[in-house]
């Protein structure tokens, strides 16, 4: 951190609110030039619970002392010493990284995999549009298959017009029906009420957030009155479409369905304001990418 | 090419056995040095039906002339004047490229999209080993599902465990089950008689080449006697891994079914013998790849 005058201290203040999102802090010092910019970082990272690790750099050109280093172990931190010239402790850095994500960072919940167990049964509805890669499925189709079969359940794999045929050519109920949101009308249309039914969208919520706060968020929605602000967090990192989902298709429908007269704000990647208290609601978009 | 001397002559001869099997011959001469070397090539390019552009290079340097371009014309084939320092038409080369291609490349038959219909249940038995990439299928089984749900097949993916639950789950008997050759003889203990059965290699074999002639190929393999010579024709581009199928196991699999003593050679990508009559049997291994 540049720390020195008015550019400097924003940039202090800007370092700090990172942390509060960051995986994994890489705080680089080193023995020579290492004061209390340095040390309040690091109690900061701390206090935060963000996961840390401390670099004490330029090791080469300056040894640390064996004070230094015992002050150094007083934080509780691991620490490694590197020199970026001449590459010492790059690979215990490496290393060092490596063990704090595998302790820190939590994994995402499979998409579909732990619903169900071996021997069941799951209907997957994917439908083949423009988009789709030549010869090949996406991704998240992909990912459920492979899933299912870890699981050992069986999986049948449909477009949305084999739907009916397909449940019908089974013998019993299928544990559950995932379709792609894109045809969840027609699907549910062709579903008997007591199958559960699911999309591609609800399960990749349910990988990689928490699903219930999704949903009591979603019916708040319902609680929206004219000249409420609304902050649509942009997280995709492509360029916005024509039509895109973010901009042009969530205030739509959020105007459609609430009937109300919103003030809707959209926000890219991190940039979201520090005050978020104006919002009466916020949605991100995008949170399938990241 | 160089081609004067002897390697010169050497080379000639090589480049000319090589057109043999090139999917598309660029033949890159220019209007200053053209001389009957380059006739010679182009008239065996034509007799032999290799799909061939002439390329015209050095066009800024050496500008042809109309009675030049008339002889061109004459020959029949596609050319381009290019000049790959200025670059010159680059991209009319491309799209000369393109268009020939399009028009005399045979494309590859489907893995399986094109035996079946709509609404056909299709059962794929895709078994999960350790070679299997982390969270994904491999490519083959991504195609069949893509082609079987392309075709509006019902397409019911198990591992080799859930064959008999998954055929028993079904109303009528599937039209085909595709399972990975490796698994081959667990499914086939588990699929009924009277349901066609195939493998991913089999189907690899129909989409990629003439199965009817590989079959007969097959077939052949009883009529190997002792001292008979077997060439294996290794198109495969990665490095030979241990118990290579190519060099260890196909060997092994030919001495154990025939009981025979027989003379194995290995040749390694296009560089197989030119006289190929002293062989009783040639077998390409690695055509899944190419």
């Amino acid at each position: 951190m540049d720390d020195v005058g008015a550019l400097g201290l924003a940039r202090v203040e800007r370092t700090k609110s990172v942390l509060q999102w960051v995986d994994i802090a890489i705080i680089v010092g080193n023995a020579q030039d290492f004061d209390h910019y340095e040390e309040d970082l690091i109690h900061e990272a701390i206090q935060l619970g963000t996961p840390t690790i401390l670099a004490l750099n330029k090791a080469s050109l300056y040894p640390a002392s064996s004070t230094f280093l015992d002050k150094i172990h007083t934080l509780g931190l691991p620490f490694v010493q590197t020199d970026a010239q001449d590459r010492l402790g790059v690979d215990d850095l490496r290393q060092a990284i490596i063990t704090l994500a595998a302790d820190h960072i939590p994994k995402d919940r499979l998409l579909v995999g732990d619903l169900v167990g071996a021997g069941d049964t799951v209907v997957l509805v994917t439908p083949i549009d423009t988009g789709a890669p030549k010869g090949r499925l996406i991704l998240p189709q992909v990912q459920a298959i492979r899933e299912l079969l870890d699981a050992h359940a069986k999986c049948f794999v449909v477009q949305q017009d084999k739907v009916s045929e397909c449940l019908n050519e089974l013998r019993n109920p299928p544990k559950l029906v995932m379709a792609d949101s894109q045809v969840i009308m027609d699907v549910a249309a062709q579903t008997p009420e007591n199958i559960p039914l699911t999309t591609f969208s609800i399960q990749m919520a349910y990988s990689k957030s928490d699903v219930i706060a999704m949903a009591e968020g979603t019916a708040a929605l319902a609680s929206l009155q004219d000249g409420d602000r609304v902050l649509i967090c942009e997280t995709c990192s492509h360029h916005p479409q024509k039509d895109d989902i973010g901009r042009v298709k969530i205030p739509r429908w959020l105007r459609q369905k609430t009937g109300k007269n919103l003030e809707i704000e959209v926000a890219v990647g991190k940039d979201f304001p520090i005050d978020l208290s104006p919002y009466k609601v916020l949605i991100q978009c995008g949170g399938c990418v990241v």
